[in-house]
């Protein structure tokens, strides 16, 4: 007969909050203090990010974008350490910011109509027929595909390798730049790594259309902001849905508050009413692999960064 | 040999317009005045609508919602006629606006951000695991099945006959009260007749809940406006998007102007660039349909008035 599994100790922290110590006994660990744990699950940010014990060899972090961590250089300081993130736990949520923020510009419904004036039929504008690129197809992309090909657009899915994604067109990240010409409107859903920095600059943004609508979800750094609020203020491209911006928080008197054409969502994507159960749910799945022997979900690469 | 084929000569009003006489050709049609002609394909509204001669077998009209030619007595003018509508024409379009209204509603952007405040996220929903009532399953309401599957909202279609909707639950027209209760939020995309007036009342938004949505793509009439003024003042709902009101034109100073939470847009969803190319497409079809001998597409019940 096999001797009594040893059981995962999994410290909480920064705070060790009920739920998530429920989360990980569901799971089937045992929530206990960070010296003599084997898992941390980290709710917090990086800058009061602990240092671990030796025995800790698994942990669990709560955003999907971790370059925070990467510049923080908590990956670099505990090599032997596997970080997960929550990659995918929120992809559903922010697709869904993604999608409305895109209806909002294309339908023209950026503009509040406040008298049964109908010059805002003139803006109105479809998915339909148009093509739709996703920069960077992970979770948040993938989750878009569904809703676009249902409202008849095109899909065209921008990943690192290239791999498919049913419904889209696929073009790996080398081919990026055939994007700008072929797509009416662009959705980015990539992490921010040092390939990313504004990938939508000012020559993307001058060969995109005069209808064309960019959404941000990812964050920030992906766009430059300057060449943007040109565009948009030059009428180069239809408007800019954006929940992330660069800098964040969008200062009062920004330039971007003032263009009608720019809605601006304060990284509002993922609030914690959905975020906190979907990431409750990671982690307790999380711990039921590691507690089991098998590999958790969304390992950081540290040297790609995500 | 057979002889040859009497030709269906089409009059196209009120006026001539090219790019209409050019689908009545490509569907197989001759264009020609109404005095010999054996078909109508009307453009404009009921009011100029003429007399017809003997020889006008069937009538095109541009409309998905007919109630203003039910109530001009043009079908009970015209006994004899096959009466088409366009219903199903504009459904993508309409759909999308639809689908436009309920997201901006349930993420909370109805309200415009102007800084950095994060308190909408407060606000902010989601269709993810919410209960979608649409009612009237015709083309609008079909088309919007998908994309709210696709976002993991449950869906429930009242339709007038119970018929099956793919991946909804379907409720027939005399179950509807059960909706007010099983449902987040409300879609409107049924006719207007007079089992359809004021579906929308001040016992059923009672009943729904204070965080749903109300959105109306189909007609004013289907809701009791003074009772959704009410609904949306005292918080009794989430909110309102609406395409169609009554009145219409909504007249400047009226209350639904000055409630955040009443999305307006004034009947655009078909806005007429997206409206024209897809009753050109219908004219050809039906054209090609009737000159050869077949039922044309979306034939109006005059006694059903759609």
């Amino acid at each position: 007969m096999p001797g009594p599994q040893t059981d995962l100790v999994v410290a909480v922290g920064p705070d060790p909050t009920p739920d998530v110590e429920h989360a990980v006994r569901t799971g089937g660990g045992v929530p206990g203090p960070l010296s003599r744990a084997g898992a941390l699950v980290w709710t917090g940010g990086p800058a009061d990010f602990p240092e671990l014990p030796e025995s800790v060899r698994w942990v669990q972090l709560p955003a999907a974008g971790v370059e925070k961590w990467v510049a923080a250089g908590i990956f670099a300081r505990n090599p032997r350490v596997q970080f997960t993130s929550a990659a995918g736990v929120y992809a559903d949520a922010v697709a869904e910011h993604a999608l409305t923020l895109l209806l909002m510009g294309v339908r023209g419904l950026w503009r509040r109509s406040s008298s049964w004036d109908r010059e805002v039929a003139a803006r109105t504008g479809t998915l339909a027929g148009s093509t739709v690129a996703i920069i960077g197809a992970g979770g948040i992309g993938r989750a878009l595909v569904g809703p676009l090909l249902d409202l008849h657009a095109k899909v065209i899915a921008v990943n690192r390798s290239g791999r498919d994604v049913p419904g889209a067109l696929v073009r790996t990240a080398d081919e990026v730049d055939r994007v700008w010409d072929e797509a009416d409107h662009v959705v980015l859903a990539a992490p921010a790594t040092p390939g990313t920095k504004a990938l939508v600059g000012a020559p993307e943004l001058a060969r995109l259309k005069r209808h064309s609508w960019v959404v941000n979800v990812a964050r920030g750094t992906l766009v430059d902001t300057d060449a943007l609020v040109d565009a948009l203020r030059g009428g180069a491209i239809g408007g800019a849905g954006l929940d992330v911006v660069d800098p964040e928080p969008l200062p009062g008197g920004h330039p971007l508050w003032a263009l009608p054409n720019a809605i601006i969502t304060p990284h509002v994507a993922n609030p914690p009413q959905l975020m906190w159960p979907a990431l409750l749910e990671r982690i307790e799945v999380n711990v039921r692999r590691v507690a089991n022997g098998r590999e958790p979900l969304a390992p950081i690469d540290a040297g790609r960064g995500y």
